[in-house]
């Protein structure tokens, strides 16, 4: 059996069953980020580790610059999907030996100025030579407090189901230059009662089952609300993937003070109400409909 | 310039020159971890990441349990080396789609392992596609008191230097099924005043100089007390790397008591005085003479 043959989900879930956790773990595999900390204290701690892959997840001729800055903020948009604060990170870069040094430099500028611009310390990582394509692996710690500490199973029947920005068309170049909504979430845990966060990093299409599953809830999704890219279809929207938007869930009844909020504090980014959680038992009918989203070991 | 030109040394430098970092950073780049936390904080945080690569770490037709079970020890064995317990591991994997589904879990089956023997929690991960070799990277925390956090830069003048173990050879089985010696570092801090300590991973040849280095000290070496492991000769145990064993430096005076009490308690392990630290002014003599070492962008 190959792992195309099972798909990036069925192989997460067969690797990660057997994990055993220590008792200071509140979170392990299947959040954007793991959760460390003993159940009262004020403070948790946040873990994640992220690759980019060159012909993957990045073109061989894409400026080093932005390979850098895609790397942490990737991670960084895991951070924020928790309601967290990044603090360090490191660097595992993989490259051939004929690399050119100053890409490598770009690169390394790339990560400085993402971690400049979010408060990341880069404290460390390691080279080593590729006989591939360059690999590059960013860890990153964060913190949050335990009271606004989001993950995706948090979620209710009823809730409301929220995207920040614009979805689809990402690879048109987005990708590479998106900024993670950290101060987005670090102001909606400090304003409203978040039930259930992530974030778009594979489509919404593969994403918001993810959530819904998480939280034990089904979902109703309105396509035509969905707030879409210029020049992307509904089908694009969904299941392009890298968007690195926030999809979150909250008591309808927050949702009419939310968006007034929202307009004076964000007036330049998109917040898009596109459907609800609701029971479990009613999923399996709507769900079928929506496009797949990007599996990493599905080509298409 | 290609990193080839360069080497790892010069790279690593240049790319770690710039960083900015936080005030809760004590070691940040170029030691076996990096070190988190206030200057008088009771315990500090450790940080680390280290790759395998196929083709480079491993070859295609090692038993994916031995990969997995190398790739958390190599990571396990910098935590050691600053005297630390290690607790919590993230897993990338990026593997091409059409890799065997059991290959990735005998991998898994390794890491776990490792992390049961060694009381570690996996804490999650990510999986992704890889155009070329199998890659497996490890980020991993660990904690350590601040009076036994062990720095290579902490070696005086004087300093007795010892190794562990035998070196040289690994790479005929030893580098995939070592044993990271967390126990023996323990140990060692908790009965003995390390000044300055690491692990072998490039070889003596090139961790030694590091750590004379750090210290700001030179050293000198008496290659006719190597420990060579059986059929090595004292250039394979110089420079064959992967030996995964601990280098430390105590004053003199520790050295009698240090060598009876660890033939009690490590009775089958081998503990070798090889030389010394001295003042900087004399190392550049000595030094020409030993080989280089394993150097990750310069090809043997």
């Amino acid at each position: 059996m190959k792992l195309s043959d099972l798909g990036e989900n069925r192989v997460v879930a067969a690797l990660t069953r057997a994990l055993a956790l220590g008792a200071d773990v509140r979170v392990g595999a299947g959040d954007d980020c793991a959760v460390i900390g003993r159940p009262r204290d004020a403070r948790w701690q946040l873990l994640k580790t992220d690759a980019v892959i060159e012909g993957v997840h990045f073109l061989p001729d894409a400026d080093p610059r932005r390979i850098g800055w895609k790397a942490l903020c990737r991670a960084l948009s895991d951070i924020a999907a928790m309601g967290g604060t990044p603090q360090h990170a490191l660097i595992t870069l993989a490259a051939p030996p004929s690399t050119d040094f100053a890409r490598v430099r770009g690169i390394y500028a790339g990560l400085r100025k993402a971690a400049r611009r979010f408060g990341v310390s880069i404290v460390g990582g390691e080279t080593a030579r590729s006989p591939g394509p360059l690999f590059l692996n960013v860890a990153l710690t964060g913190t949050v407090e335990r009271t606004r500490c989001i993950l995706r199973s948090g979620g209710r029947a009823g809730d409301a189901l929220y995207v920040t920005g614009h979805l689809g068309g990402s690879l048109a170049g987005r990708h590479l230059d998106f900024i993670p909504c950290l101060a987005e979430a670090r102001w909606l845990t400090a304003n409203f009662k978040i039930h259930a966060m992530m974030d778009l990093s594979d489509g919404l299409a593969a994403d918001l089952p993810r959530l819904a599953t998480a939280s034990r809830c089904g979902f109703t999704l309105d396509e035509s609300l969905l707030p879409k890219t210029k020049g992307c279809t509904p089908a694009q929207a969904l299941a392009d993937g890298e968007d690195y938007e926030l999809l979150f869930a909250l008591a309808p009844r927050a949702a009419a003070a939310l968006e007034v909020a929202w307009k004076q504090h964000f007036p330049s980014l998109a917040l898009t109400r596109i459907g609800s959680l609701i029971t479990q038992s009613k999923t399996k009918n709507r769900q079928s409909k929506t496009p797949d989203g990007h599996d990493h070991f599905r080509q298409r």
